[in-house]
């Protein structure tokens, strides 16, 4: 027997169900018997807890959806496998589970936690001669795993982020007065979603005023001043910040609001947004009308906005992981190698989990303009051939079709 | 001379610009010899900022870029016009001014306060014995004017908070945690755009669990026990209320708070938002993991994502505005009048403008379930063929593009 195994964990993106449609046409074309998918990661493995995948796609219209449909199909989780020592019952038990399945590899969709998952099951498969292989295939908008050019997950978001700040910014050009607005976009330590902003100015935009990235300290009182001198200027000031940029002592800047939005039942504070924290600080300091705009959870699941190259890449790093594995490989991660910017080319190749398991990857500071208020061409020349092309939704009654779900939305 | 002037007022829409073409194409084609545009609405006229439309849309590009365009392309105002009486010399600048320009025919896309300065100024012009024909063409995402059976505008949004909702509650389903999603929508008094979150409900998504409109009274209590209940049976929990949804005091949901944002130079409260005061409350009640997700100002400039019936009515709406006038009609707004819900037929038709003004269409009760808590089919039965077909965008260079706005942008 044959039998692969496929998981996603961590937070979704617009193109995750591409690299598991990647995964099961790869395996399924290569021989595999049975492609399982396990049901919210790794946590359901341990419960037993998968599904035949070949009961669940099963004609080109369902696989054209998959690759359409937000959220992660199996579902997820954000379990981070315990280190193998004093803990050797659970590794024991995966292995047990995988062996009473046959399983001849096992591929797992996911960013940071997900390849130290990899990481660990190869080390401990290696430990006891196991011949099952492990491989990673990348995952997350945020864009911060090492090694790889740049992640699957990540075009998608940024097209959609840049098409939305076109938006912003001509929505705030409309009235006769001034207007400042703040966009807060997604990724707590790496700035390459709030970077991706800076794509909006073109020649039918004036682009963002500033763009601030957690790479860089935040200064509040810089801040008010820029917002200040562009206000002697501009109508309408348009500002990108992360939402986790910090200020000089570590603190994020939305600590710095007075008050916290509630405390739920766990004692934990919900803090108000960094946006809104600043579009309060400049209301307060200039007296003019402020919009503070969280871009949320619609970062990572507006598929109706997908990059085309992106879905080529997710599905692309999905099958070049079953290759590998076919091949012997183990202890893997599927990286993207860009080639060429312009034409813009970039391959699959495998790389070891242990260069990438637990690395984050910034955005350089020699791309961040020496104000650290924007960043430069070479990181919008970076970002531009990820978003390029469209695949437009299946749109059924005037919305995008979504695959059935028959994965328990149940408790 | 046959010249004629058009402005927009009042907040965008998606498709606001398409009106303002309709309005353009048919002036000339009509034999309009300048077709005049007010920047920033009458305001702008009332200090002679105008343009020559003929210079601004050249070609056929121009004007497929102005339908796909977000925001009022000449600008917008929320003036209203003082009455006559005390206040005569507006009146007579403004018509002598048109009287300057050799204006033979005005019109002001807008929703209720636009439709007020028609009204106005028809009847201004009538005591004057005027020629000047004055007509409103209907715009406002809110669906809340009276008479026509809805407004362009309307339907994009919803496409754009349907097509949204879908992805929020599917990326919901992703852990194997309870999580209680609380989506808020615009319409302050309306309920309109809330309701069209229930078009998500279908053959591939589970719909909303709940929601709110500003039409029924809200209880905290009875919405924490239905809250709690669902969260017996279900993982992911999704609500949409209005963000102008008020408790049986008269007091707005987010008025409960008790804290403000801040207070700005003029001591304006900012009031934290609907969704995310209800998020609290969820929170602190169940412990649960809660999201608030403002749409905010994306529901009316995500031009991405237009509804093809809204951009055509929305032309034909401006259009059918200038034949209306060159026939010799005044005091008139264009209303939409629905003929077959399926297939939908829909038809223009003058309206006195005195009908319209000032009048505030609300969803009607018996549209929505006894409990408040939901709207029935009657509702998603008006609201599915306005969100109907598609128009792409043009994408360059990975990007929806747009005409280029050369209305002054600085100060």
């Amino acid at each position: 027997m044959k039998n692969v195994i496929v998981g996603q964990s961590g937070g979704p993106t617009a193109v995750i169900n591409s690299s598991l449609l990647g995964v099961y046409k790869t395996a399924t074309d290569r021989g595999a018997d049975i492609v399982y998918g396990m049901v919210h990661g790794i946590k359901g493995l341990l419960e037993r807890d998968i599904v035949d995948l070949s009961q669940r796609f099963k004609n080109d219209l369902d696989n054209d959806l998959l690759k359409r449909t937000p959220s992660s199909f199996l579902g997820s989780c954000r379990y981070k496998l315990p280190d193998v020592k004093g803990n050797a019952e659970i590794y024991e038990k995966i292995f047990k589970i995988l062996s009473d399945l046959e399983i001849y590899a096992f591929f797992y969709i996911g960013g940071n936690d997900s390849m130290d998952t990899i990481k660990k099951l190869t080390d401990y498969g290696a430990e006891i001669h196991s011949p099952i292989r492990f491989i990673g295939v990348p995952k997350t908008i945020d864009n911060d795993l090492a090694v790889t050019d740049h992640t699957p997950g990540f075009g998608s978001a940024a097209k959609y982020i840049a098409a939305t700040t076109k938006e912003i910014i001509r929505d705030g050009l409309v009235y006769d007065y001034p207007v400042v607005s703040i966009i807060e976009v997604m990724g707590r330590n790496a700035g390459w979603l709030t970077a991706a902003t800076a794509l909006a100015k073109g020649e039918d935009c004036e682009g963002v005023d500033a763009i601030y990235l957690p790479e860089v300290v935040f200064d509040r009182e810089k801040f008010l001043n820029f917002v200040g001198n562009l206000l002697k200027q501009n109508r309408s000031v348009v500002i990108a910040v992360s939402e986790g940029i910090k200020i000089a002592d570590g603190r994020y800047v939305c600590e710095l609001s007075e008050h916290v939005d509630y405390v739920d039942a766990f004692g934990h504070k919900q803090l108000a947004g960094t946006a809104r924290y600043l579009a309060g600080e400049v209301a307060k300091t200039f007296g003019v009308k402020t919009r503070a705009i969280e871009l949320s959870s619609l970062q990572r699941c507006a598929s109706h906005i997908q990059s085309r190259v992106d879905v080529t890449e997710a599905y692309n790093a999905g099958g070049a992981a079953v290759k590998a594995a076919f091949e012997g490989l183990n202890g893997q991660v599927i990286t993207l190698k860009r080639i060429t910017d312009d034409p813009y080319m970039c391959i699959t190749e495998p790389a070891d989990v242990h260069f990438i398991a637990n690395v984050e990857k910034k955005v350089p500071l020699e791309w961040i303009t020496p104000d650290g208020a924007n960043v430069k061409r070479e990181l919008t020349r970076y970002i531009f051939p990820l978003i390029q092309g469209e695949i437009a939704p299946l749109w059924v009654n005037g919305l995008p079709r979504h695959i059935r779900l028959n994965v328990s939305t149940k408790k």
